[in-house]
């Protein structure tokens, strides 16, 4: 019963179940409303919803001139509303989405089922020869195939101003993303602003002032993407990746040595300091306060042990835990105890692959991500089979680039193509496209990652049997072209056009 | 008696000679002038200098705050103006700037070298620690060392915006690029819009209204660009890559068949009708008069035979033409009337290697231009030994895309490597960067050309000798940043910041 009809819309990404027919409402931008059901258990104070109406309204007749919008005049074949019905109760969890006569009804559990079916239908207007907004009857039933839908930006190896990060939030809300992984700091610069050790970034930061993120930024981000449905979670990661947290916080960092004495230069945290951890337990729980998701990223990937290596207090205190020449064991030693001082603040936790890999000892909620290409399917074999949940961002490192479509081998990656159990394949609560900043800033970040994170999008919400990439190429197309109508400067997929070109530059 | 002092300043493309000291001047936004040399032949009527001065004030001076630009007192230190002296009078054509007290003097032969030299001036001013504009005493004598330096944009497979067009010629003259290679119409989309034969964009362009680039947009271009000493060479491209033009030109192109009847599909301009070779005099006395450049693109590349060889009259015409089954001579055929068309309108005409390649009678002042990468440097040494003139792009097609800094691979070609005498080297008048257009659009076009080409432009316009990629890549970061300030998305060459980081999204 999936009769597409692709010439006239082209939802992205594809519903779960899809039905529509010939019949076309019309839809006057004059008089059509987005409404809260009767029955819905939200009304107008519900702030999420009020302002996705009309972010969704200004979506579908926003470009409209004035006298358009005044037209009063309601036809009987005019498709008069959309109710959204807030239901409360989750038994399947499913969604539904039926335009028909007189009023459409949108159907959802709770608020951010809601904002996706919005964006939903806001994709099934479509505009007629004449220029008129059509809206054929449909039903659709929706649900995410993964829950944790990610996109992760690197604001450290360039700063991204925040106009750049909230016009990634509303690329990502139009392709139903619902994590937004920030990976906030790292080697190059420290732009987070901390009110505990304001250092860090006055230190830290490419510049104090201008390419910082302030508490007021920071808010704001998160404020952003709560309206569309994002969590953001934030990655402190350590102990390595660390060097620009060492200008601002005195022995934090490990002294190198070059052959008895200090080279000058830092290695990962110092992990054998009381010290260390002490402010590890201050930072933390200021984290733990300024962002509200659950769960905060703690990193944990790609440490250098050549600078422990060198430095005679680590190799002695090597020798006294017993660690012999395995420092790993010694990497392994410095996450147990940051796990246990972020577990104190209540937080889960996610962390790169190597630290369930080096035996650290998890929290049972812990969430692995994998990410190293090379062996993925083992990887995700052996987290899920240790019972860990996890999420696959190995496929989609959309930092490298290569010429042609490169959009259709993210599109064809299978995340439960591993060997393992029903039960394991339970544990892959989803995936997260991850561009990283080494080449990205605010010049070309956006159209480089949009359309093609939108391959994984799909690859995260559809089902699993919605693989043609034929059928995807013909809805991307409109897709992109749907982004850049709306601002978003997304790449084009090919030779080709859209009805209303990028207007910025 | 090189002294760059590459903290303070970036020149990009490196002059011929360089000379500063530690001396510095301050230059004061509210009385600093740029101004008419006494002798120079030029003066307040050349609305090119006129219009580069306010350009380049603008430039070093508009993110100024107005109190900073009103302070009208003058130091003893300070720069009071730079004196542009246009001679007239070409010797060796080396232009000089001298930067000293109580002025700085441009001496240019005429109004081109004193664009360049006006964008020499500007990248000399930086600010200081105070955010004061200083500039440090100078003589740079300079000229370029290829006479064509290009840029090929491709408005076909993607209509380009004026606006995107516009900021790209804006980019071009900051890195001394003067030739815009507008490679306007191909196969997808016919943009064009002729006086001639408007059907040809009215049924050839994506839109007839919004994607064409009507009268007044070429002369905008061309007028834009001129006043940016940039040649507008358009590239109207026969036989092959014209399946736009069929849309609004009857009988134009080949009838390809399937066996004995039209399957319907066309190939190349049909090369056996009077009709053709009529319509392209028509055409091309159109184009001679709307772009005043002296040279046209005829273009001649990739043409496909398959639709000539499956046509009947095509095949009687090549045996009443003793051409046997070889259709290069068919192609040739055409080309050759296509070319006379074209030399009695005056102009002197550029095509791709395959024109020459295939035996073609060339006029003289033909420019034959190398784009296979494959066996480049022989072709280099044939055309030049047939005493034509060449330009070299076949190592700068920048639509192909890798991860990592492919700017170097740009920067490291050497056009002059091939075999030949030094009457065959002087042949080669420079090159072009083509970003063809089947991945790029508004979104994207800006931050993918540039910086790479930049690495192109220093290449066409420098010494041989400066091949240093470590000292380019130090001054090639503050000129991307510079770009950026200016209001060009060019994207980084790797992590790191701008002062001021791009503004739009």
């Amino acid at each position: 019963p999936f009769v597409l009809q692709l010439d006239e819309i082209s939802l992205w990404p594809l519903p779960q179940k899809f039905q529509s027919s010939a019949v076309a409402f019309k839809l006057s931008p004059g008089s059509f409303q987005i409404v809260h059901a009767k029955q819905s258990s939200a009304g107008p104070s519900c702030s999420i919803l009020v302002n996705a109406f009309r972010r969704y309204f200004e979506y579908m007749f926003g470009d409209l001139k004035k006298h358009e919008k005044s037209r009063k005049k309601v036809y009987d074949s005019d498709l008069a509303e959309l109710q959204v019905w807030i239901t409360s109760f989750c038994s399947l969890c499913v969604d539904e989405l039926s335009v028909d006569e007189p009023s459409a009804v949108l159907k959802a559990a709770n608020v951010w089922g809601a904002l996706r079916g919005l964006e939903t239908f806001s994709q099934l207007v479509y505009r007629d020869d004449y220029g008129a907004n059509n809206i054929n009857k449909t039903d659709i039933s929706d649900f995410p195939r993964f829950a944790h839908r990610g996109i992760l930006l690197d604001s450290s190896r360039h700063f991204l101003p925040l106009k750049v990060i909230l016009a990634n939030l509303e690329a990502m809300a139009m392709n139903k993303f619902n994590v937004f992984h920030w990976h906030i700091v790292d080697d190059p610069s420290f732009p987070y602003m901390s009110r505990t050790f304001p250092d860090l970034s006055q230190k830290g930061a490419y510049h104090p002032f201008t390419h910082v993120y302030t508490p007021s930024d920071v808010k704001m981000v998160i404020e952003f993407a709560r309206m569309r449905g994002i969590r953001v979670i934030p990655e402190f990661d350590t102990p390595g990746h660390t060097q620009s947290w060492g200008n601002g916080q005195l022995n934090l960092l490990t002294p190198c040595y070059s052959g008895s004495s200090p080279s000058g230069t830092f290695g990962p945290v110092n992990p054998i300091l009381n010290s260390s951890y002490d402010f590890m337990t201050q930072f933390f729980k200021e984290i733990s306060t300024v962002f509200p998701d659950a769960y905060i990223h703690l990193g944990g990937d790609e440490v250098d042990f050549s600078c422990w290596k060198s430095n005679p207090d680590i190799k002695k205190f090597m020798v006294q835990q017993g660690f012999g020449t395995d420092y790993s064991k010694l990497e392994s030693f410095y996450i147990q105890r940051l796990l246990d001082i972020v577990a104190a603040t209540k937080k889960g936790y996610m962390v790169w692959q190597e630290v369930f890999d080096n035996g650290v000892k998890l929290k049972d909620d812990t969430v692995v991500e994998v990410w190293i290409g090379n062996k993925m399917e083992e990887e995700l074999q052996n987290v899920t089979g240790a019972g860990f949940t996890t999420i696959l961002s190995a496929p989609w490192y959309l930092d490298y680039i290569s010429y042609g479509q490169d959009w259709q081998r993210y599109y064809k990656v299978e995340p439960l193509n591993f060997p393992g159990t029903d039960a394991q394949k339970k544990l892959v609560i989803g995936g997260e496209a991850c561009l990283w900043g080494e080449y990205v800033d605010a010049t070309n970040l956006t159209p480089r990652l949009w359309p093609r994170a939108s391959a994984v999008a799909e690859r995260l919400w559809s089902d699993k049997s919605v693989t043609d990439v034929g059928n995807a190429y013909k809805r991307l197309v409109q897709h992109r072209c749907r982004m850049v109508k709306r601002g978003i400067p997304a790449e084009p997929l090919f030779v080709g056009h859209c009805r209303q070109e990028y207007m910025g530059l």
